[in-house]
Order: C-alpha cells, then structure tokens, then sequence
C-alpha cells in the first residue's frame, strides 16, 4: 500500500460572499492549493457539494471546475452525501491514492447557501433527509435535531449550560481564526438567552448559514518530493451508514455510523483512541457535537455535554476539539465543511495554526457527518515521518 | 493488480414510471443485480444520478438506496458527472476494485424525469452547462447540438439522411429489447418528417425523456468464485474531461474527452481498436452518436453518419452499435443511462442478450458523456477468462 499524504490546503473566509459565484470560491480554494503545493498538476479532480444545483442551477461540477483552473484531460467528479460530501470526496480520492490507483487528487469542497432565502436553505439542507417521508410531514433539520436533544437531555439528565458548553468552545477557539465566519467569544448565557429555534434547541445551538469553498492536495508517497508545501500523513479513514432517518432507529442516541467509521479509520490508522491529540468535530447542532463524542468513545454515555463544560475539550484542554471554531463559529458551508476540518487538522500538524496550535499535536481526528449521522466520514491524520 | 468483474445486472423498463418513486426504482434494479449474483452483500454502493434534488428534492441517494435495501455500516455516496453520472460511479468502484481497495460494489444507476414538466427537464440538463454563461443565454442542450449539427453537416458534407441513421439503428435495435422505452422500427423518411426541436436535429434525432434505473455488482477475483451469476470482465476504463463549453474549443467538431477516455480505457485494457466486436454510444443527439464514433476512430473524421448509413453499425454489421436501442430507442435516463450501457455489455458478454445477441462477441465498448462531450467515461469488456 502507498502512503498518502495532504501537501497543501487552501480555503476562503466562509460567510457572506454576494460577489463571487459557486465556481469563483471553489477555482479561489483550488488555486490557493495548488499554489502551495508548488504548482503540481493533480491527476484527478473531487468535488465535494451537497445543493448546487438547488442553489445555483448548477451540476457537472468536477467538470466545471477542471476546466475553470486549466486542468485538460484529467478525470473530475462531483461526489455527494448531503453534509458529509467534502469528506466523502476525500475519503475517495484518499481511498485510490492508498491504494495505488493515482498518485495526485485535489479535493475541493463548495457550497454556495447565501444566495437562497431562509425557508430555501431548509429545503435544501431537507434534501438529506427522505423527500418521501421525513419531508413530507414537514420536519425540517433543525426539528429533528431538537427532538434529538429534547431527548438527550431528559434521559441523560443533561442541562442546558453544560450543551451551551460545546458552542461556546466554537466561538472562543474562532476569535483567532481568520477564516472563521463568527469571531466572537460567548458565554453559555449568550447561548441560554438567543432565540428559539426548535425547542430545546435556540440559536446559538445551531450551525450558521455561509458561503465557503476549502481545497486540499493529495499525494502519494510517490509524489510526495514534488510537491512543495508541508506534508500530513493520512493515516486511515472510512465512510459508513446506518438506517436512513434517526426513528428508524432501536437507539436514537447512538451515532452508529459516526462509532463505525471512527473504529474503522483508527484500525487503518493502527491507532489507539488515547493517541488523538484533537478532533474536529461535526457539530451541526450542539447535540450532534456531543453524541458524536460520545460516539467516538471519547466521552462516555451522556458525558459529551457534561465533559465540554469541565473543560476537558478547550483548545488548552485534555482533547481539543474544533480548533478553529467548528461548524457553528467556523461555519458550515455543507459539501465544504468535511474539506475545511482536514485542512484544519493539517494546519495543526504542519504547525501552521498559529494561534490556535495545539501544542504537541502529533494526531488529529476529523468527522464529517450527513444527515442526522445517516452517515459519517472518519479520518485521521499524523506528521508526517 | 486485481482482476474486475460485473457478477449480476439489473434494470427497469426505461418510461413512465409514476407508480414508483425515485427510490423505488433504485432499489428495484438492485434487488434484481443483488439477487442474481446471490445475495451477496457488497462492500460499498455507489450512486449515479444528475438532477434527484431538482426533480425529486431528494439528495444523500448513497445512505437512502444502501439503508432502504438493508445495506448497514456500509460506505455509500452518490457520484455526479451530468449524463456521465453513471459510467463516473462504475468507474470510481471500478478503479477501486482494480486497485485492491475493495472487493465488491453495488453500482446503481438512477433518473426520475418524467415528474417534472418539459420546460424543467430542459432546465435540469442544462445544469450541464455553465449557469453562468450557457444557461445564462437561454441555450437549451438541444439548442447547443443543434448548432453542433448545423456545422457538422456543413462542414463535413452529412446529408440529412445520413443523420438519420443513427436513429434508424437505434429504433430497430430496440424492437426486440424489453426494457427500451421505444420498441418501434422507424425509417429514415420518419426521422426527416419529424417535429422540427432545434434546427436542423429532429424528434427522431433527440434522445426522449425517461425514468429508469441500471444495477451492477462488481467484484474482483478474490470474490468472484462467490457471486453466483455469470460474469463479464472489466479490462479497462477511464473519465476524461475537457474545455467545459463546446464553444471554448479550438475544433468543435472534436469530441476530445471521448477521444481521451477512449485511447485510456483501451491502453489499460491492452486491446487494440480491431477487436472491438460492439460499441454502446451516447448518442443523446444523433449528431453526437456520430461525433463520438469518429473520436473512438471507429469512422473517419466526417464518416460517422456516412458509415452508419452504409450498414456498418447495424446489428448485423461489420461493428454493431446500441445493440439495444441506445440512448433514442432504449432510452436515457440521464443518470441511469451510464450503468444500463455497461449492463448490456454485459448481456452481450454472457450471451444473455437473446434477439439482440452479437454473434460471437468477445469485447465490448461503452461511451458515457456528460455535457457536450465534456466529460467522457469509457469501459472495456470481455469474456471472463
């Protein structure tokens, strides 16, 4: 098997970007790649992106965006999984560079969500969920998330300051992150206090809307001399599934395709649980923050609310986790969100993350989930050698 | 390098199907290609589709088909490449097969076009194109081969008959193909006399409007022995893109991402152009049908339609094409259209093509695209050793 690594990242500031299209983000992230991996022409293309054709009239984005940054002749694919398509994309393209297929990717993740309206943004997002079932009663994301963590928090006795917890380590670790598209620290009473959104759930709970496009170059070990920035070892990974909607299934609070893929990527990783250093985590919903925790076994059942509050996972704690804001301070433009949470683990082990370095991260865990963890994509990255 | 087989295909009637959903027939098709390789339980399902959130609002296909045919803890994502959807998610299991990553794939293929009104089918193809120039102009699919026709015929003096066919063969080819949508023989006379859509292509000239969906189960040798059904081997494939707009390219007349994908598939596959016993093209518009036999070489530049009308791509021809209706008399559920060429191939291959059967045929072509020959993935095929 080869080794593969990540030997550049680019990405732009995520939030509100009325002058640029769909394509201007992702070909401003491409270009910021490749030009710090030395100018290294990829062999193959993965575009990552939930909606653009709701969005933008647009599909055929690998494609698109091939011929936009002057790559002639290269294979390029959209590849999609609701909120987990930057992660997807990369699962796959990591998958043929292991595996010896290509020796170079580029992988980019966009998404375009500011353009549409609030009601078009909920229907978009909708489209992760069954159009036949849980859409047509009309429950929306941020519905099922917080009867989600109505339920949490009446069996596991959780409270509301200690969910707050997980967004207020968000919006502390993005004050100092440039791209962040919330740079502002708060408190649990912010959160407490900001406007309902679906009961239990209020504002602060919940990932915002933004545009943002992140980019990242794959090599092997092959190629990894060419190219010409830092390098990151991938060390493992894996998608999986589980039953489609969250009522289908016999234990609603068990995130089993976040707990499959993560035990997965760490058996290919050959790592144990206790080496990870930080984790950048899906937490669309400051619920699915915790549960995903929970899920990776790095809190126990129940514990992921209440292990944010002690103080266990700040940028200066035991295990880090969301070290340049996560979804809900970061942001979570969808197909890009799992291609911004590599990019920031390779930050992290390149030395690179400047203020918000974890100091002596030698392993990062990223999980990028779609749907209400329907599925999750797990991966884990070193230095690299 | 291991060795790619499809074990088991399975399709629906391409047409109307408003009794079924979009996941309805997904899971049809493969149930049909799982059961007839015997139950066996693929390791990762790959989606082909283009526009299930403009016509169904229903995206995150990959975990929805894996959880709704009983499929847990599996990768699952769909892939999208406009009309090459489908040969772009074979190609990506292919690739993945080849190179020893996974054992097993369920490749599935999927479109729902009838639901949406004319004017919106038009719109959900021409998310092929850019939104931002093409679209932006009001310039439909047909409307961009039409003009590509125009020149064609003028430049390379194609007379209208000779256009036709194209068609003609389709039509005939599909009378005795049960799951076509037209299984009408038409003469050439038909073709010329049909409703004008964009001068100078016809009704006859243009691919109809359909719902399908094509299953294919992929394994390698170490599973082979496993999968119950016949097999056909995978000896070769590639995706190769180009200048997105027809209009960007120094000769318009030059399908190059098929030319590429082609001379790719056929290098790694190690078969020189002679063996090629069938070719199964997309011929969306008769002029592209054309196009696409001179890029693969299989005619002169200018002789496409030419040697068409000489009865040279008849069934019963020196190389027969579409052998069951192609993508004007089977039919092309964008999407699907990918997956249902490679499961003919693979009828073709294990002599399960009854009236359609290729006399002795021992190698098979398959040419997929997406957009204005913007993206091409090509397939090579023969008999299991």
């Amino acid at each position: 098997m080869a080794k593969a690594y990540v030997a550049s990242v680019g990405f732009t500031k995520i939030g509100d970007h009325w002058e640029s299209s769909l394509l201007d983000l992702a070909v401003e992230a491409s270009m910021k790649a490749l030009k710090a991996a030395g100018g290294m022409a990829p062999e193959q293309v993965f575009v990552g992106n939930m909606f653009s054709s709701y969005g933008a009239n647009q599909e055929h984005l690998g494609a698109l965006l091939a011929s936009a940054i002057g790559l002639k002749n290269v294979p390029a694919v959209k590849v999609e999984a609701a909120c987990s398509s930057g992660a997807s994309a990369f699962n796959i393209a990591y998958s043929l560079v292991k595996a010896g297929a290509i020796d170079s990717a580029l992988v980019v993740g966009v998404e375009k969500m500011r353009d549409l309206e609030p009601e078009a943004v909920s229907q978009a997002l909708a489209m992760a969920e069954s159009a036949e079932y849980t859409q047509f009663v009309g429950a929306t994301f941020a519905a099922l998330n917080g009867l989600l963590a109505r339920y949490y928090m009446e069996k596991m006795g959780v409270e509301r300051d200690e969910l707050s917890s997980i967004p207020v380590i968000d919006h502390t670790n993005a004050v100092t992150a440039e791209h962040a598209q919330f740079r502002k620290a708060i408190t649990p009473d912010v959160v407490a206090r900001s406007a309902m959104v679906a009961d239990p759930l209020r504002l602060f709970d919940c990932a915002p809307v933004g545009d943002g496009a992140a980019a990242v170059v794959l090599v092997s070990d092959r190629r990894a001399a060419e190219a010409k920035g830092r390098l990151a070892e991938v060390l493992g990974g894996a998608i999986s599934t589980t039953e489609f909607s969250v009522y289908e299934r016999k234990d609603m609070l068990r995130f089993e395709a976040t707990e499959k893929a993560f035990e997965e990527a760490m058996k290919r990783a050959g790592l144990p649980r206790g080496k990870v250093d930080f984790v950048e985590l899906h937490d669309a919903f400051s619920v699915v923050g915790a549960l995903s925790l929970e899920a990776m076994g790095f809190s126990k059942k129940g514990m992921g609310a209440k292990d944010a509050k002690s103080g266990r996972y700040r940028l200066n704690g035991e295990l880090p986790i969301n070290t340049f804001g996560g979804l809900k301070a970061r942001g979570h433009p969808v197909g890009a969100t799992g291609v911004y949470q590599i990019a920031e683990a390779y930050m992290q082990l390149t030395d690179m993350a400047g203020k918000n370095q974890v100091k002596d991260a030698e392993y990062g865990v990223t999980q990028n989930i779609g749907g209400v963890d329907t599925t999750s994509a797990v991966h884990v990255f070193g230095r690299a050698g």
